[in-house]
């Protein structure tokens, strides 16, 4: 396959310059005391980024939209001559694009960063990167995720380590069977995921076809375990508590968000009356939701998209736990940087849907892997990616 | 003055194998991969300690109990020449000693650490710690303490960057007078401390001993804004809530405990009637007590030998600030290492009474500076602290 199209090469470009800054600063950098960091230069907190779109292997269809691709943006974080790489990603229904990301990100780099001259500043820097606007989860998340995989780097830690988590306590993740109109299609995808440990599946697209999409995914995979995601596609109560029965009898484990987002009510009353977890995603973006829906759902899925990052979703599992709920780590159309990123938190998981950069076909980077399901974390700082498009391009390039 | 009895020979002993421990592993340590952890060889997380006991300045009263020193733990673990220090306060009347803490660090090294070869370990390591027994918390926070001093270590950073606290957020301590008998020792006491830029008073000794107290110190410093620590010691709560008013017409802008610690509601009705906040510290010793006194006082007072240690004061202060209740890092009498760990999560605390090294005259150790009452924080990895009398008892023996 030959990748060498502009945007490709642009890439090539912005991942190149990245490592020749950090190749460049590896024997400066040595020369200080060892583990502290290195105050070389100080040439200030550098933040570049770059559009890219993320190619869906499928159609993804959920309750509301289909599409074939994701915008999102990379971003990449530069400091005394390490760098950090970050990542947003906008399904269009939550309303970010290219567009609000490029502004956000100027006003971070003119406003917020020039006043900085230390990365490690994560809970200065992050605050008042939040206070710009509000909103702009991804772009927020994009920032986040790059300072962390920079101070990682600088610490020659992952932040698995840095957090004192045991990466053997990591979930295994489940696959996304996207809704699909097609029978075939819905075998199709079935048969290619029937390695998998967990099955999720989009369903609220109405009684007869989520029923069917449940049979079909039986016929191929019978006994593998279902997570649910409603995406608050139910819009009955007494409907929503009689699948969550019907579900269950059928191999389900969970349910996230039966009924609408705002509708506390009614989720806590499927969460009463339902014998599997129901578990919180739209009702639950940020920190302060977990307050609002305590009571209402017994666990919450936190993605770094939603929550703006790994600083405030690290403080969701605490939180979390704390009030005696579960934590499912989850993710959008992603790729490898920001699904690494939200590997690091997976240990203190119970539940992990973190398949995002499985589900494209042109993902740039490489990083959390999976070993017959269940999330590895390896010994690479930071947020735990390489960058093999590097190597990949070169190589593609030269046929 | 000369040090060198028989518990400062083996104290200087236990510094001295450290510091050698240290030195003579800092060569090796650089070979590999700069910044990250060197396996150069794997002895094992090895964990020591020592009893100590501190000589306080005053004899230190509050509400119940008078005494003139403190018996202390002081920890160390050492994992591939690179040493962490810990400490264990135990104030009589909580429960712990010399031999609890011996009994139970006991336990650790035997049935702990033995099945651990990495002290990045924190989460499991002080799972298990804690799962040993109930209470003990001194004796885990010694564990906690010193693990946390090792790895910051590890990673060449202290424990407020690692988290990306900002230092020039840190509060200004309060400086204790305790209750005395004796009018003139008050004023000296108050007269020592007139610099201060908070004053804490120990009341719950009676109303006219209590206003005594008051007046007293009013004649030497008619303005200082005064903490006041009721220590459970008021019964009832109208009359709680009356002093409230009173010493909020003092200048003192907030009280600690005013009723029992189990009086959830007695507390409660206080908050709800102080013009200035009200603090839980005996009602708050640990995370799990949060939940329980969320919405009875204002802000909890986070001391590490109450929540066994800074990992879970970390969280503390995550849920608390999630809950909006305000936090205060709060001490025992201990020596400047147990004070240092404390002033790591200083910069989220809005306030902050660690004297605890202050009002002792023999602490072996040096950390945590005051600047115009001020808590800085340095560049020291772990938890921040040198140890002194690795020079001055050399120099005291030289006499």
């Amino acid at each position: 396959m030959i990748l060498c199209n502009f945007a490709d090469m642009k890439r090539r470009k912005f991942i190149l310059d990245s490592a020749l800054l950090t190749a460049g600063a590896a024997v400066s950098a040595h020369l200080p005391v060892m583990g502290a960091v290195r105050h070389v230069s100080s040439p200030g907190i550098r933040l570049e980024w770059e559009n890219f779109t993320a190619r869906m292997k499928y159609t993804f269809t959920i309750s509301g939209s289909s599409r074939t691709s994701t915008p999102i943006v990379l971003t990449r974080i530069t400091w005394n001559g390490e760098t950090g790489y970050g990542e947003a990603s906008m399904p269009p229904y939550l309303g970010e694009s290219h567009e609000s990301v490029d502004l956000f990100l100027k006003k971070v780099r003119e406003d917020v960063l020039p006043r900085f001259d230390d990365p490690f500043r994560l809970d200065a820097i992050l605050r008042e990167t939040d206070d710009i606007a509000e909103g702009n989860n991804a772009a927020k998340a994009s920032v986040d995720i790059a300072l962390h995989d920079l101070v990682g780097k600088l610490l020659g830690q992952p932040w698995w380590r840095i957090w004192g988590y045991s990466p053997e306590n990591t979930p295994c993740t489940c696959y996304t069977i996207g809704y699909d109109e097609s029978d075939d299609i819905v075998r199709q995808k079935t048969a290619e995921a029937s390695g998998s440990r967990f099955l999720k599946v989009k369903l609220g697209q109405g009684d007869a076809r989520d029923r069917r999409m449940i049979r079909l995914i039986r016929e191929v995979c019978p006994r593998t375990p279902l997570f649910i995601d409603a995406n608050q596609g139910w819009k009955d109560r007494v409907y929503a508590s009689e699948m969550a029965g019907w579900l269950a009898e059928q191999g389900a484990v969970l349910i996230e968000q039966p009924m609408a987002r705002d509708d506390i009510e009614g989720n806590g009353y499927v969460t009463s009356r339902s014998p599997i977890p129901v578990v919180a995603d739209e009702s639950c973006r940020r920190l302060k939701d977990i307050r609002n829906i305590y009571g209402a759902f017994d666990a919450i899925n936190i993605k770094l998209m939603k929550c703006t990052g790994l600083r405030e979703g690290h403080e969701m599992v605490t939180l979390a736990h704390s009030l005696g709920m579960d934590t499912m780590i989850g993710c959008m159309t992603e790729t490898s940087v920001a699904i690494s990123a939200a590997a690091q938190l997976s240990p203190k998981m119970r539940w992990a849907d973190l398949d995002g950069n499985i589900l494209i076909s042109n993902d740039p980077f490489s990083g959390m892997k999976l070993v017959d399901g269940r999330i590895t974390l390896g010994m690479l700082p930071g947020i735990g990616v390489s960058d093999r498009l590097y190597g990949s391009v070169q190589d593609n390039c030269a046929q």
